[in-house]
């Protein structure tokens, strides 16, 4: 399982995943899911990734290969758009795709893969699109200003209510963080180290960026004051009107 | 799809479940999934159910057909026990299941069925189970006071931080309906009216009830207050302590 979350806003982007791993419940580990590719002043982009830990390696090894011999019509270094960007790596999942789907037939295995993809390039603004596991993209909008990947059902309706487009950063990355907190509490296959990043809009260089291992002061703070801010905020809700 | 919550505390229980039932997107109707079984003085039993409705209603019939007719060695009146009723519960799904289930085969459905089961029998404390389609039962303790039912993930989190056996009836009241309003805004096939009950320990009585339908003023109030209460708590929350 994984949880992974990009924010798009005014003033940028805030993208973050877990660490977790695991095939069965006695073979956990901790791989970082978050991969960068930053051309300072021309370009940030940000991958996170679900699914299937091997296809997941595979697709991002693909895709820094391709990148370096220059392969393709585009490359990740070369794209002139994010949305070029995010056709890069669909055509490279598609190809893994080709490669391993036929050796998983009759197995319980699929090629579950996703990406979220954001980050800007020279020439445009921020963008974030979601790749699912067959090359299909979508692109986050202001009407939905984020896109989540893994087991994201835990922790929507919070970043439902906080963010919007006009969000802060800061204020972003905070509600990202609860998000997770939720998210680890319910599910055991999302865990830490939490690896956090910050764009701000048009810097083309990476901001800000922050990994939360386990045991975290910050962040295990964080979680205390948020379970208290919870219980205010609801005793200082209106008393049910029952009808008798 | 459905959304419905146990909560068994020191005071009593706090039941609530949706009525929006669906056949495919185009086909969405309104029913009760609220079944309560009433005798002053010596039962109070709740039967919140999840699921198929043709599986949920012909369950809760064979249920008091049996209860009328004295089918078995226990019915729902007679049972010394809430377990006893969670067996008789249980008996009557697999009896429908065994029925219908080959049926079912060939096709893309199956026999879903759940119920959340909360209530007091004369003699014993409330009790508070769940009973999945297998007929398989789990009862709530004091480490996990909640049981849910259908699209529980939304709503989980919340509970999770705010709920503990010694919340008040009205406080976990009010927790329960923010969990449906987070989990109505993610799933379009979790719908009002919402049914609340509200029994106190001992009463052997329903305390009190309340139906919330579409636009009713206390939830949308609630639900507004509830957002500004959870920006609110954000506002409060210490800023990221970035590496970088």
């Amino acid at each position: 399982m994984t949880y992974c979350v990009g924010v798009l806003l005014r003033d940028g982007l805030v993208m973050a995943s877990d660490s977790r791993t695991h095939a069965g419940v006695d073979h956990v580990s901790q791989f970082c899911k978050m991969t960068t590719f930053e051309q300072p002043g021309d370009r940030v982009i940000v991958l996170l990734s679900a699914g299937n830990l091997s296809g997941t390696q595979a697709v991002v090894s693909l895709l820094r290969q391709r990148a370096t011999l220059g392969v393709g019509v585009h490359t990740i270094w070369t794209a002139d758009t994010l949305f070029d960007v995010a056709r890069v790596v669909a055509e490279a999942m598609r190809d893994i795709k080709q490669r391993d789907a036929p050796f998983l037939k009759g197995t319980d295995m699929t090629f579950n893969v996703s990406f979220i993809l954001g980050g800007q390039i020279k020439g445009e603004p921020p963008r974030l699109f979601r790749i699912d596991a067959e090359g299909n993209v979508i692109e986050a909008s202001e009407d939905t200003p984020f896109l989540q990947g893994g087991e994201s059902k835990y922790g929507k309706p919070l970043i439902d209510r906080v963010i919007t487009p006009t969000t802060s950063l800061e204020e972003a990355s905070k509600c990202v963080l609860v998000s997770f907190d939720s998210t680890m509490r319910s599910n055991l296959f999302v865990g830490m180290p939490i690896d956090l990043l910050c764009y701000e809009r048009d810097s083309l260089t990476i901001t800000r960026k922050r990994r939360f291992p386990e045991g975290d002061l910050y962040f295990t703070n964080l979680s205390a004051r948020w379970s208290a801010g919870v219980r205010q905020a609801f005793r200082d809700l209106p008393e049910v009107e029952w009808e008798w």
